[in-house]
């Protein structure tokens, strides 16, 4: 009766367990962790399942017990005036965002996941979202961490200190540790304040250059915008298409369109539709943007938003596609996607790449969409690892990372390996040795204990 | 003829080294560091020798080698736009600010020892500064870091992706790991923009209570505010006394004062001063303030801030004291300010404790005079320990860090020892055991390999 446990949310990576234990207590979690360290009795910390990368689905065979935190689920403290709040690791996004915002903040990070994905998954994967540009991924989020370690013991680092030097920051090195150095029982988050107002554009660019140059006039003009997110035509073509009740924001097509949102937090401060306007006005006169809208209602606002969030879903309608949630260097970004997509498109003829979203994260999901009429299993199976493999190479020689947000997981673990500098690999696999030397804590994910060979 | 790079700069911690190497290259540091683990000497990494705890010194046993990375002293790139300058381990943080203002930029962190220090000791100490409040230590302007590891390969975590989720945070773990780790040979940094407008104000409070609930309200109303320094009346009254072509902001006297800065980088934007008037008016309405000024002149701020940084030189004319560079969580300062002093003016009769600095950070320094006419070098050696002690147990107990700023190098690493749980020092030590087997890497700074005997 443990199978939806046992499969992750996309529904790719089907693993067994023969288990599944749910602690109620830090100190029930710590008695699991003593005892399977004991025993070498590997563990798959699980939140709430909504990994991108297999992250949190046990392997199939069977080796492993799922660790699920669901039940650690309580807010144990929130200081509005601080700013600071501990939750759980089980403590639900979703229910995190209404906690603080009962309490007039609000906790900038969000994600589409939010309804399942938790506080102890979000800091194990170090999670983004669409306000990284203003607030960073969770890493710039965490002040504390509560963790069992993998002999059993508590690391207590919840005290939220804005500066604390004494020797490693264990803290980071957890965040986004997937949950192979310690069990995450609970962190100590920042909060922002509640915003006042809020200004959401929809500005049509030629390239995504001039997209880029968009941001830089935003960015010199203030700090107020929070997402910078770009899309190319064919992304808000498909929507359009597939999409019930989504229209064209502009009344003319272009090539790539840029969705932008500036808020406040101050109630006395200068609404920031005027800040916008102000900014695409100058745009729009130097060429840098070809025609511009802002939303005029919060419908409006949230139809723009619709659009950006419905792609992914559009996109499957088109057909299958490689999907791959990459970064580059910021200023590397425009060139990337135009050479990219022309080189994909040159080497696997008939498939269709582009790329779309954080831009001011240097963060794009870019996929390759499979040749017309391709079969969805086969394609995916057999031709999608060798266009996967061709594009992370062209992110490696882009100096970028091949995981911008999702993590490594079961999914990338080979890939990692194979770009990355031995000394690098070896860094890794010396700290997660250092941290787990009975390897019970999530084995199998983010990378493999001994080095692996090499290709497919 | 190395006898200047054998003591720190406060002339503290006089250590031997049988010779100083300064390889010009990072290809250099590669062999040296390689060749060093192959024979087993161990290496201390150099910068700007200002380390306030002996990080930086060799052991008077003469048995490590100093490695100063002052030669590699070039900033490799600087790209205004995109706010990200590379610079090698040996810039000297004044000509970094330097480079940055000539492209009209700035880098948002200083301190007193700006004119020595250099970027790879301010990387690998984490350093602080007054303007953490807003712009966070060197861990959150560290956007990466090239570092020769103990075997000599270079890790190469320069690229500055804003989302990277390959694995563990190596460029983080590398950031205030005082040369235990790894020799870091240049890092990535983030430059903000240049400042167009700041108001320096001078405010009386009652109380540290009061100074917080200041705080509140600027925070409340916006995100200009840089710098939040709390000065208790006998720290004025010492600048005043000691340090000549100083006067009192204030025409009366207060129990407490603030020095707050607030700044604008943005031309158009509304001055900073009226933000900083308007949030006074208030809270001078309120009580929550008592008096208060903002400075009507450059010159007039520079004053305000000379008194500021003139502390230390004038409780030094005052007789010896224990320094302690602390922290604890913001919420929790007033009230340990307060108490603190009052335990410690009890325990060591005639000794006079008072902590002024960093309010907004949590973040103060926490000085115990010695009673009047204590003889400086047999209190310092035979009183202070214990008073260190004690100081340091109050810290732990009110939830902060024994070291908020200045790290742990020689002179508190039998105190961390003392003050962590076995499993924060179990896995410090793992971590050191992984990245640095043969213990080549500045040993006997930051921890021990082997667990220490407690006490004195
Ligand atoms: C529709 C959708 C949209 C998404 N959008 C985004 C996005 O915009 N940005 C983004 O970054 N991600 C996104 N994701 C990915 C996912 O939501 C995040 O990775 C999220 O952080 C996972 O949280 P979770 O609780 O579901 O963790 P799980 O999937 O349960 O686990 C994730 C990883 O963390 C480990 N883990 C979980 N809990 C703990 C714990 N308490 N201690 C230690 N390790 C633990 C697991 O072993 C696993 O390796 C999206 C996913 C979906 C399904
Ligand atoms: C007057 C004065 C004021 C100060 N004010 C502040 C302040 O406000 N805030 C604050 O945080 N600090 C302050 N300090 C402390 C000091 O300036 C900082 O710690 C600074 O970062 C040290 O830089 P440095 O180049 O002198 O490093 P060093 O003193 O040479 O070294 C510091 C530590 O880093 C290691 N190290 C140095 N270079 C490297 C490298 N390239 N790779 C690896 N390890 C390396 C050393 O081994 C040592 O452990 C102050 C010091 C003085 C003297």
């Amino acid at each position: 009766m443990i199978a939806p446990w046992e499969i992750d949310w996309r529904k790719r990576w089907q693993g067994h367990a023969p288990i599944l234990l749910q602690p109620g207590s830090v100190t029930e979690v710590q008695t699991i962790v003593a005892a399977a360290n004991r025993e070498r009795v590997p563990l798959v910390p699980q939140g709430g399942n909504t990994s991108m990368v297999g992250g949190a689905t046990p392997l199939p065979d069977g080796s492993a017990v799922i660790l699920s935190l669901r039940r650690l689920n309580q807010v144990r403290s929130l200081d509005a005036e601080a700013g600071l709040a501990i939750a759980e690791a089980g403590v639900i996004l979703a229910d995190f965002h209404a906690a603080a915002a009962k309490a007039e903040r609000r906790f900038p990070l969000t994600l589409g996941a939010r309804g399942s994905a938790t506080i102890g998954g979000l800091v194990s994967t170090n999670a983004g979202g669409t306000q990284v540009l203003r607030w960073g991924t969770m890493r710039g989020l965490v002040a504390g961490v509560e963790a069992v370690l993998a002999d059993g013991s508590l690391f207590e680092g919840l005290s939220a200190l804005k500066k604390d030097n004494r020797g490693y920051d264990i803290n980071q090195l957890l965040v986004g540790a997937e949950g192979t150095l310690g069990i995450v029982t609970a962190a100590t988050l920042r909060l922002a304040p509640a915003i006042a107002a809020r200004a959401v554009a929809w500005v049509g660019v030629e390239t995504p250059d001039a997209a880029l140059r968009l941001l830089r006039r935003f960015e010199a003009a203030g700090d107020a915008v929070e997402s910078f997110e770009l899309l190319p035509a064919e992304s808000l073509a498909a929507v359009l298409t597939h999409v019930s009740g989504t229209r064209a924001p502009l009344p003319s097509g272009h090539p790539w369109h840029v969705l932008v949102e500036a808020v406040t937090s101050d109630p006395d401060a200068s609404n920031p539709t005027a800040f916008v306007e102000r900014v695409l006005a100058a745009a729009l006169s130097d060429g840098i943007a070809t025609d511009a809208t802002i939303a005029a209602s919060e419908a409006q606002a949230e139809a723009f938003w619709r659009i950006r969030d419905s792609i992914s879903d559009a996109e499957r309608a088109t057909g299958p596609a490689a999907q791959h949630d990459i970064s580059v260097p910021i200023e590397a970004m425009p060139r990337f996607l135009i050479d990219a997509a022309k080189a994909c498109d040159a080497r696997f003829p008939g498939t269709r790449a582009s790329g779309f979203g954080h831009l001011g994260d240097g963060n794009v999901h870019f996929h390759v969409r499979a040749p017309a009429g391709a079969n969805r299993v086969t394609w995916l199976a057999e031709e999608a690892p060798s266009v996967t493999r061709f594009v992370d190479d062209l992110v490696v020689a882009a100096g970028g990372s091949i995981s911008a947000e999702h993590g490594i997981g079961q999914m990338k673990l080979a890939e990692l390996e194979r770009l990355s500098s031995p000394s690098r690999m070896a860094t890794l696999r010396a700290i997660k040795q250092a941290m787990d030397p009975e390897g019970i804590l999530n084995p199998g994910k983010l990378l493999a204990l001994a080095p692996q060979a090499m290709g497919e």
